[in-house]
């Protein structure tokens, strides 16, 4: 049981977890001597923003221009958003670059010098690479390209290159495992070392930041700043890559149970597609995972139960898979929990978060 | 282009199209005299729910108790939340029941029961029957459990009954096409008639609402009540079961574009997950269809750019694939529109929506 009452799907954190996952990363990312600008589009909440600051951290990521309005309303004054910039947002841009210190993603030419035309105030950029997961950035190989907006960066005034920045999105989807992924974090940091020699800057920071290869190998030394976002919450995506434990999943959504169907082994939760998003894990075609169950006890929750599973998910309505002669145990007005399979989309989804204290961590939508 | 700026991905309706769907649909129900009870969830907003009202619609569906409170405070006084009743929202229920003819969800008669002792003020109840899509719904074959919850219903001083209701939402994954769901439709009809008159309520009323029954069928004879939602809009679901032309989709996503990949074919947009939602369409194991590349023109959009489509999502990104030297016609700024998968999971994830001709239409988030 949950230690207060909700009406509707609830986004539930643990605290005590978040914050482990947050000094376990800060800690090792300052073993590596790296600086620490975690993604706060996980999380998306000002108040779980203070427990990053209280743990030191002064820099952030985010994935929007209203996100990062939304954390300099909260104090934070070196903001990274971590997407290509948009130049029909440049009003936005430069209401918040004249009041916070401004790092923006560039990887065209063109694009750079008109955002330098319409730019009031000075910002800092980093080039974005593509390293493997072909979503967007010069490719690493791309020497020529990458070289040649460096020198555009220089010549124009209001651009200042701070780094080389990349996100090995491909570690979502690897067969090979933590050995595959370390050889290739390797062959990938090589050449962005390579590259910044070319570009002859001494202070030009390389700038990495998948949750996976943060938590999943011992040694990253080559890069100056992470910037991972997904471990303050971690996820059953992230416990099927292997980045993380079970235990280490800090937010459940609880979900009022209103139907119960025991000549299928299933129930029905109110938590749908609008509240979870619809990502799920697929292990055949036959079979997608969109969560997993647990019970919610005084502090926190329960391991998951074994055999059951959200198997499916329309606008309001969740399926909930049982063990053969276990829907009996559950009735209509009882309150469950479901680990979801993608916090970060989850967290947007749902809106208001609440800690297992039942304290109401606040949240916008940035959509 | 569009003839208003837009910073930003959001959603564009099509008023046109919105209002030549609306009545369409009415008149195919007045035609089959059945009462037009249209599920506002596709839209969820005031604005659009106005057009259904000027169209002489008087009653609704819902599929949450915040969305019955919005449409309640935009003067709609006969409200059916179309899912099972969530006992824990009790509070809000009596609320609403005490303002509006709030019609509700029962499958079980504890809940019954339960829910009589809770009530302030006289509600509808529909009984929710599984027609075969087996999200929820007492089975249409189990007569003694139908009839038993009638005779519950029937007994409970703020419960009167109304009806049968049935959303055969196994049409979205019909292999068989339109004849197969004439031949389902016929069958489900004569047991949900049968059902009728056991339970001997000659103003019992038969509800029924799914889009592609609705959309593709000459023939609904036998249902009193019809509660279709996504006709309104439309989208690339409707259009791959065959429930409505490309032209009759009333909506499509406008997104800057934020970079070119030529060298790929593609480019990527700024809109993702947390706009698009992540339904697809998958037509094998490696293709993923997120939505259609349209141009808008100055009162609407393009037909879709034949070979261009939405590929992949990410929170933020979305990856546009092009035909063979497409790439070059695009450039960041532009903005694009996409025909998304799924209109109502888009309308809740992007939030604020306007018309083409730049009006905005007002939205809540209800999750």
């Amino acid at each position: 049981m949950l230690s207060f009452d909700i009406v509707k799907p609830s986004l539930i954190i643990d605290k005590a977890k978040a914050l482990e996952n947050i000094q376990h990363m800060q800690a090792k990312a300052a073993y590596h001597a790296a600086i620490f600008r975690p993604h706060f589009k996980t999380h998306q909440s000002g108040v779980v923003g203070e427990w990053f600051r209280q743990a030191g951290v002064d820099k952030i990521s985010v994935s929007s221009v209203n996100m990062a309005q939304y954390f300099a309303d909260h104090g934070w004054d070196d903001i990274l958003i971590a997407f290509p910039v948009n130049l029909l947002e440049i009003k936005q841009i430069n209401r918040l670059a004249s009041r916070v210190d401004l790092q923006l993603l560039l990887e065209d030419t063109t694009v750079a010098s008109r955002l330098d035309d319409l730019l009031e105030h000075p910002v800092g950029i980093y080039i974005k690479l593509d390293v493997g997961a072909h979503r967007t950035g010069i490719p690493m190989e791309n020497e020529r390209k990458i070289l040649e907006l460096a020198k555009a960066i220089a010549k124009l005034d209001k651009l200042r290159l701070n780094g080389l920045l990349a996100h090995a999105g491909q570690f979502y989807h690897n067969p090979g495992g933590i050995t595959a992924i370390q050889e290739e974090v390797s062959a990938i940091s090589k050449q962005l070392s390579w590259l910044e020699q070319r570009i002859d800057d001494e202070n030009l920071l390389l700038s990495w930041g998948d949750t996976p290869s943060c938590s999943m190998l011992e040694s990253l030394p080559d890069f100056d700043e992470w910037r991972p976002g997904n471990f303050v919450y971690y996820d059953l995506m992230q416990y099927h890559i292997g980045a993380c434990q079970l235990n280490d999943i800090a937010v459940a959504v609880a979900c009022p149970v209103v139907a119960i169907h025991p000549e299928r082994n299933e129930m029905l939760v109110y938590g749908g597609a609008v509240h979870f998003s619809k990502e799920f894990i697929a292990a055949d075609q036959n079979f997608r995972l969109y969560g997993y169950l647990v019970n919610f006890t005084g502090k926190g929750w329960s391991d998951p139960i074994p055999g059951a599973w959200l198997s499916g998910l329309s606008q309001e309505h969740g399926t909930v898979k049982l063990p053969a002669g276990f829907a009996q145990q559950f009735k209509p007005g009882d309150v469950v929990g479901i680990l979801p399979v993608h916090s970060c989309l989850t967290v947007d989804a749902i809106g208001i978060q609440y800690t297992t204290e039942g304290e109401l961590v606040s949240k916008m939508n940035f959509a």
